[in-house]
This record gives C-alpha cells, sequence and structure tokens, in this order.
C-alpha cells in the first residue's frame, strides 16, 4: 500500500483499517510523532515521576487520565501501525491492535521522539547521513544511570548521529529548541566517556563518524522500553519502534 | 594600586588618572568590557564592512562618528589602561594615553570581548581552567578565512577552553545566546580540521585539554588585530591586549 496522505487524521484512519507499515518515517512531514507508553494506573504515578526526573530520554507530549484513549487526535488502541504487548517485563506480542487489550485502568503516555529533532534539523539546512540509506541511527547503552522512580530505572540510552564540528554546534543550537523532543545533546566526542563503543551497538543500523566528524549524542525514546523490562510490569503497551503515534500537533509549534 | 571600585566610572577615572594594570580581567563583575579599534574615517567603512562580514570574530557593539570620543561612558582617548599605537600595520607605541594622538577623523569601534561570554559561562555554574591560574587562554591562528573587506583581510583567530562533552554542550547553549561577544563556539574536538595544531599556540598560555575534555574554540577579537596588520594602515589606535575598555553596559543585558 502506498502512503494514502500526508494528514494525520486520514493517515490514523488507514493503520485503523489495517496498514501496519513498518515505519512511520517520513509519514505526516512536519507533525509530531510520539512513542506511546500505557501502564496501569497503579504504576502510572512512578511511571509520571520517571519521564519528570529523565526529562532528556523521556519527555512528555501527552498523559491521559486513567482510560483516556485518545491524545492529540491518536486513539491509542487502534491508530498506530503496530504495538508491543508486554507481559512480566518481556514484549510478549506484537499485534497491529489493542482495542481488545485496552483496558479502563490503562493510563497513556505520548513521549517526544527524534523525528521531531530530526525535522528542526532538516529546517535548518542540516543532513543527517542515515537519511539516505533509509536506516536508524545506531544506539548504544551508556553508563549514564537513569533517576529512578518506583520500579523504573536503568541506564540512559542514546542514539548517534556523526556530524561535523560546526554542524553539531549548530545542531546544539537548534534541538536546545525542543526540550520537549529529546532536545539538546547530551554528549558529543569521547564516546567511552558514557561507556559507548561505538563499534558495539545495541540497536539501530551501523554508522560511524568519518574522520572530520564528532559522535553526537542524543537521549533516545528507546530509553523508557528499558525501564519497562526493569520494572517487570505485569502488563504494558508500548508502540512497536518506528511505528509511532502521528499526532496532529507540529514540529513548529514545539520550538521554545 | 589595589583595585579601586566596581563601578565602572571610577576605574575609568582611576585609568584616566594613570592607573595601569596589566589586565582588566575580573574589573567591574558583571560590566561589558570591549576591545577597541580607532582608525581614520578614511577606512573606517571598509572596517564597518569586515566586521559586518565577520560577525563571530568582531562583534560591535558601539561605533562613533568622525571624531566621536565617547562610546557607553568610555573616553577612549585616555579611559583605558594601556593602547597600542599601529603606524604602517605594525605596533609602534604602548602609551597609556592617546588624547595627543587623537584625531577629528578617527572612529572608534568597540568590539565585543571574551570577558563577557565567559561571565555568562560562569554564571552557569562553569569553572574555566585558565581562571584558577589568572592566565589567558591559548590563542591559535585557524585556517578559516575571514571574509575580506578593503584592504582588511586575514584568517580567523581563536582561543580555546578545554571543556567536558556536557559542559561543551553547555556552553554552546549559553554562549549562543551572546551573539555580540563572540557567540557560540565556531568548532570543537578535532583541531586539525582548523588547521590548528594544540601544541603551537599563537599566543595566551599554554593549557591542554584532558583526556576527558574537548578543545572547544571561540572566534578571537586579536582577529581584527590581524586584519590592521594586513592593512597596514598609516595609523590607528586599539586597546593593549588584555587592558580592555570598561563600559557601563552590563553583560547580562546583552543576552538574547
Amino acid at each position: 500500500m502506498d502512503i494514502v496522505s500526508d494528514d494525520p487524521v486520514e493517515l490514523r484512519a488507514a493503520f485503523r483499517a489495517g496498514w501496519s507499515p513498518r515505519s512511520t518515517a517520513r509519514l505526516a512531514p512536519g507533525r509530531v510523532q510520539a512513542n506511546l507508553v500505557a501502564l496501569p494506573a497503579a504504576a502510572a504515578l512512578d511511571f509520571a515521576a520517571f519521564c519528570q526526573r529523565n526529562p532528556r530520554a523521556c519527555p512528555v507530549l501527552a498523559m491521559g487520565a486513567p482510560g483516556e484513549r485518545v491524545l492529540h487526535g491518536v486513539d491509542l488502541a487502534t491508530d498506530l501501525p503496530r504495538y508491543r504487548v508486554w507481559r512480566d517485563g518481556a514484549a510478549a506480542e506484537e499485534p497491529i491492535d489493542v482495542a481488545a487489550l485496552w483496558r479502563d485502568d490503562l493510563v497513556g503516555f505520548l513521549l517526544g521522539c527524534s523525528y521531531s529533532f530530526e525535522w528542526a534539523l532538516g529546517q535548518a539546512g542540516l543532513v543527517l547521513r542515515h537519511w539516505a540509506s533509509g536506516s536508524n541511527p545506531p544506539i548504544y547503552r551508556t553508563t549514564i544511570p537513569c533517576v529512578p522512580a518506583g520500579p523504573f530505572a536503568g541506564e540512559v540510552i542514546v542514539s548517534m548521529r556523526p556530524l561535523r564540528p560546526a554542524d553539531a554546534i549548530r545542531a546544539v543550537q537548534i534541538t536546545s529548541r525542543f526540550p520537549r523532543v529529546h532536545g539538546a545533546p547530551l554528549h558529543l566526542g569521547l564516546p567511552g566517556l558514557i561507556g559507548v563503543d561505538l563499534e558495539r551497538r545495541d540497536g539501530g543500523d551501523a554508522l560511524l563518524p568519518e574522520a572530520d566528524e564528532l559522535p553526537v549524542f542524543w537521549a533516545c525514546g528507546v530509553t523508557p522500553e528499558s525501564a519497562l523490562r526493569a520494572a517487570k510490569l505485569p502488563f504494558a503497551i508500548t508502540h512497536y519502534p518506528g511505528a509511532m503515534a502521528i499526532t496532529d500537533l507540529w514540529n513548529a509549534d514545539l520550538a521554545e
């Protein structure tokens, strides 16, 4: 199935009708896409605190009331291309719809996503190398601890984009204006200081800096997934990696 | 002579009366200090264009009319601790007063100085290593060309401060708010890309990054001095290095 539309309402309708593209990257240009975490109200207060204490990794764009299914135009149970269902801290199923699993005590969180800050970098004329190949930036687990909250804990996970120094400075300036979608880089250069060996990634696709580039690291939306594993909750729902919630929000409106 | 006051009016009076400290660093905390360039009106239009085209190295805080001696409270001919007089592109004299040399056709420029952005970094809790020793950061001539204007040309000169990566990111954020005092770094990491060998400085005092630090480079107010040498003007006046013009302006008011 081809891309049906640039309109988030029509895209969500297509997902609801069963269209399940592998990734939502490059869909609905300019719109905010988000990570989804939905978990029982009994754990939601701790998770809200975890996000508040780790805002670079887990910036909250929206938080629903218990049972509330629609946030920023997205029906959390039907409007994403694919989901992950977590049972006892492990990914158990990967359905394209979770309406039958939705519960009245589930609290949904939409968390900012790197697609938004990459959009901002592109608007400023920067070109990220992984775009050309349609791949994902490499992901690394760092030795930087998250500030724990209740059962949620773990290390910050980062994505890495190689940039020439002047572009790295520009990228700090641009992404600093977008704290709700991971904001400024956490680190750049000297990967060993945060426990990263660039040759040994924990996710994403392979990409190494050239001789004229620095590795630039942003906190990554995979961090909450890692915290979910640590928390070993009996039940939770997230988006399937890359298959994000496409909201009605505009990236441009998130600029501080 | 001890420091007479934190008040710029009293400090300038003391300089006018003959006090000539080697450096104005740490005097008049919070006030804007500036580089001085005064040159004949016949060359001033080209110099104004040079500054406009190279705003990181030569950010103009004030530009006088021909013969105008007082800018932001500073009598340009008497109120600095020491001067350099340039003849045919070379530093010829270093008097503590240039009232006898002042001419009705001289146009004064006050250019932003690193003391201001270092103040901003200090306000944000960063500690620069050269502060502890009371020394100056190392200065390097890069291979980055200035955009020329008339006879003014040359390479951008930079100062280098070693910072840990997270502090380097913070420093980009903070100094980006101060474009009138050199603004964001020009470069960080990978000094060879801008023609710099950290072991071979062109000024300032020796300071090398530790293993957990990156070299961070800002455009430096020595750049216009280099352009003056290139222009070989028959006559010009600047401040003596480190002995800046202390203005009535507050650094905090320069934040964009």
